[in-house]
């Protein structure tokens, strides 16, 4: 069990020493660490290790360059400079914000960068300027579009924050798939089985097996078959891709690179790194950030309260689990499990960085 | 069989008896004809008589005055005057591609509209400009959240529009359902069951019973149930009501009005009427049109010749059954199902206007 304080020291010591600003270096600890804490934790620590090797094997930069290659009133290109993912995002989501507070919306679309960790940490910095905030990011494939066999699309998650008044905010943040990647390698391990219409083997039958990935299957889009609407998280996913990975400049579909350095570099590329796509949006530019928010307040308990099967006792505000995830985590402790414990520890090792 | 030119003609008749504009009437026209065009024609001439209703009951008007109500460089809301909503729509994407002239992008929420029709006409009215189109709206309550027995959100769609160069438009059009409401009513017609996943009985239990809707059951969100990611389409959905619903003014989630005369009025309203939202995106706030246009060509032709199961011959490229339907059926006729062609008649001949 780690304390907050404790794990944002030790990684920000990790990333340092990778050669990253002490600034740097706090970002990405930051982002990884409120994904420990809302209880993504396929987004947290777990990461140290894969971030690491890419930078060993000189695929990240842990000084990027960053730049804005091209803008108009609302909208810009950010160029990452190849660094890790979560400072060119943060840079880019700011740019949003800015751009937002002279035209009413910004929109930037991010190339040249690599995994941001949870697409929600950029949609939720634009709530404390009244503003809505919008970040999605495309990922490298392991999805087939509805009737494909082969992995053209990533998990391509969307965040979507928007501010409310006394109730807590809407804080939507989910993968384009029925099933999140970090999921199925944990049933694999577990020796489990999932349920039918989540996963396809390399004849794109629908199977349980969760190893179907390493042999050549996929996970399907939000749907699970065409018959149950899978084109229409293809949809959703491909709509991820388009603004991350083509308007940016940066690669799409299957040439996205790999997260992991277990995983080779693609022999061919359609442009540079990874892709985000950033959006805020100024409440004052439709209505009164007061006024919006008592509606947001009228919805939220609107659908709260409404009626629920015998099984659960109320409706589930999208960013409300971690929320509560986020107080209890913090208050009680970060807790890794045994392998990503090591992990963080042969790291820390390796580069000389002291854990207790 | 009727030609389109014949269709639009009675049509626009229709309308204009209603006492609408030859100009709004040609609009409202055009857009449900579209839909036939498309082999969308649960939002096609189906409609004519549900719009003559609600116009005869009070409930819709047909003069309506059009205002901007509040707006920034690069946002605006638009009371539509509770018009028909193709007129509001029509007017809202307009503005929204006027402003993304000047600022880069231009995003409009929309009041005090209805049924506007399919959502992906307005997102396609920004292809000519060489603009990304983007088009969603709520409507009245046909889904369940996850864990919840209410109807809290319409099927609402979202549409999303991209152009391409010597490929065909990227246009992606769907709810963030499983299914169309207009499919579940067409299998209680004929009898037939459904998958299951699709539907909820009074206690969110899944059923293939399509007669479920009338009883108190519900469509559930795209992804089925709570395993297979259903959260997610209610996060969707939920995104697009926030979108259409609360920043604009409009009703929200129980809220928004019957597109049907046959359902009564809302005891309780929370805004005006049923609510868009409309975004266009200029391509060269971000990089080049042509250069945008052969990014989307490859990544067209890359998904479309991706490896297939052995049932299917191609991966589909959303818009393109769309496109084919478009131009086969422009040449054939538009066939209408005999009670949509007795509904209509009676409607000519109740106003007056001649169909043959």
């Amino acid at each position: 069990m780690y304390s907050y304080s404790d794990l944002l020291r030790i990684t920000t010591e990790i990333f340092s020493k990778m050669g990253c600003s002490n600034e740097d270096a706090a970002i990405i600890s930051d982002v990884l660490l409120r994904a420990e804490l809302r209880k993504i934790s396929s987004h947290g620590i777990l990461r140290v290790k894969n971030y690491y090797q890419l930078w060993k094997e000189g695929r990240i930069d842990s000084s990027p360059e960053i730049k804005i290659v091209h803008e108009a009133p609302s909208t810009a290109v950010v160029d990452a400079g190849n660094g890790f993912g979560m400072i060119g995002a943060k840079y880019s989501m700011e740019l949003a914000i800015e751009k937002a507070k002279k035209t009413g919306t910004g929109w930037v679309a991010t190339r040249n960068s690599n995994h941001y960790g949870i697409a929600g940490y950029y949609a939720m910095m634009a709530l404390e300027h009244d503003m809505i905030g919008i970040s999605v990011t495309n990922a490298n494939p392991t999805v087939a579009p509805t009737f494909s066999v082969e992995k053209m699309l990533g998990t391509n998650p969307m965040a979507f924050a928007a501010p409310a008044g006394r109730e807590d905010d809407f804080v939507a943040d989910f993968a384009t798939t029925p099933i999140a990647r970090g999921k199925v390698a944990l049933a694999e391990k577990k020796g489990e089985k999932l349920s039918d219409g989540m996963l396809q083997d390399e004849k794109g039958k629908t199977t349980g097996d969760p190893s179907v990935l390493r042999k050549g299957g996929a996970i399907r889009p939000l749907g699970g078959d065409a018959v149950h609407g899978s084109h229409k998280g293809y949809c959703m996913s491909s709509i991820v891709d388009i603004l991350s990975g083509v308007i940016s400049g940066a690669n799409f579909g299957p040439f996205v690179p790999p997260a992991v350095a277990y995983l080779p570099r693609k022999d061919r590329q359609v442009g540079k790194g990874t892709g985000h796509f950033f959006g805020a949006v100024r409440i004052d530019g439709f209505m009164t950030a007061d006024e919006f928010k008592e509606r947001m307040d009228e919805w939220i308990r609107t659908f709260r309260n409404s009626e629920t099967t015998e099984e659960n006792d109320h409706v589930i505000i999208p960013g409300e689990p971690e929320r509560l995830a986020e107080k209890e985590i913090y208050k009680k402790g970060i807790e890794l499990v045994p392998a990503v414990e090591d992990d963080l520890r042969k790291v820390a090792d390796e580069l000389g960085v002291k854990i207790t």
